[in-house]
């Protein structure tokens, strides 16, 4: 594709949705700037996955910028008071907003993409969102993203001066996991440098338990392929 | 009015703008949750202003967030190599975006306003815009502004289980500096607890000849109030 050097700000987790969308990012032809954060999030293990992620994508750059959403608290992903379910419940459930909802989060982390974007003139930003499996997470769905969007046109010295027309670019919103994984295998992603577990053991395995586990596993075994990473259980 | 112990967010940066902004919040009975930010800005003394007028205002609470903008760069007030400009060139040219514009920072702001907001289960969020002054900023545009509260509809629980509609306050966006000082004199807004100077000296004291120092001078001439704060000149 005609993307050739063209920067892009992607979006890293270290989770596979978010390596899944840097490759696609980068096979079409996008010039990558990665972007994590180290957000009090209980898992600093995604971190570890993400650096790998970029340099096995010959990002430009890996940035992980810290923000103190624990201070704000309010989800069991930053809030050491509030446990992480392990029962499924929350899956089963499609029109209840997960414990594990983190306030805004995907506002604000668009938020620093954006702000990345017009610093080094990208117009590009890739966000691995998915709201086929696993609707419960308002800010994941294709209409937050739109607005976000016009937001960005609206918010930008390099908008005002017509320099370009940021796009928030969501390759993988409609793709079930299975699908994901799928695509990113035909991709050559190295899934066993990611890591999806809320609340992995002090050794790093994944538990295998919680929502993210769950899917993932289910995932794998839809799609027919082998997880490569280690679980406790 | 009817607000009596309603909770809002005020984005409270220590400047004049956003003391008359809390201050028209609590005379509106706004139970006032205030939310600043320490972003690498070369004037750490405005926080001192923010702690002091939060305190004067009865905030319920005052926050200060850490944020790293300054690792992104892009602008004189996070950037060190970058000059903060003393000629007032930015001023005379409306069309012109200012050096001091930080890339993206009130979609940061208010993206943090809007994760608060949703843990404490405020749906008020006011902040200083002002854009007829100085309409250099992008990011204090009204359109701006409702773009962002349609994003925050769309991007919380909160809204998706309709518990409230998100509402971004912008009560001094159209005042002139001189109308914003002479409303905020007739709360009390005590400006002499205010900073903004982008370049103080050492010992505190306003620079006199930055954009800022202009803008507030100017203000303060045309309201035919004295500005009680010190200056170097």
């Amino acid at each position: 594709m005609n993307n050739k050097n063209k920067k892009a700000i992607i979006l890293l987790s270290g989770g596979l949705d978010s390596a899944t969308v840097i490759a696609i990012a980068a096979s079409q032809g996008y010039l990558c700037y990665a972007l994590s954060f180290r957000y009090g999030q209980r898992h600093e293990r995604e971190l570890i996955s993400a650096e790998n992620i970029a340099k096995t994508n010959n990002a430009a750059q890996h940035r992980i910028i810290d923000i103190d959403l624990a201070q704000l608290g309010g989800s069991a992903l930053t809030d050491k008071n509030i446990e992480v379910p392990k029962q499924g419940d929350d899956l089963e459930n499609k029109n209840k907003i997960p414990i594990t909802y983190v306030p805004a989060r995907n506002t604000i982390f668009l938020s620093y993409a954006l702000a990345w974007a017009e610093v080094i003139g990208a117009f590009d930003i890739f966000i691995g969102v998915n709201s086929s499996d696993y609707s419960g997470y308002p800010d994941c769905r294709a209409e937050f993203i739109k607005a976000f969007e016009k937001t960005a046109n609206l918010a930008t010295a390099a908008a005002i001066e017509k320099k370009g027309i940021y796009k928030i670019h969501t390759p993988i919103i409609e793709l079930s996991k299975a699908e994901i994984i799928t695509a990113g295998t035909k991709l050559g992603v190295d899934y066993s440098l990611t890591h999806s577990c809320y609340d992995p053991t002090p050794q790093g395995k994944s538990c295998g338990k919680c929502d993210s586990c769950r899917l993932r596993l289910k995932g794998f075994k839809e799609a027919g392929i082998k997880d490569p990473i280690e679980y406790a259980i």
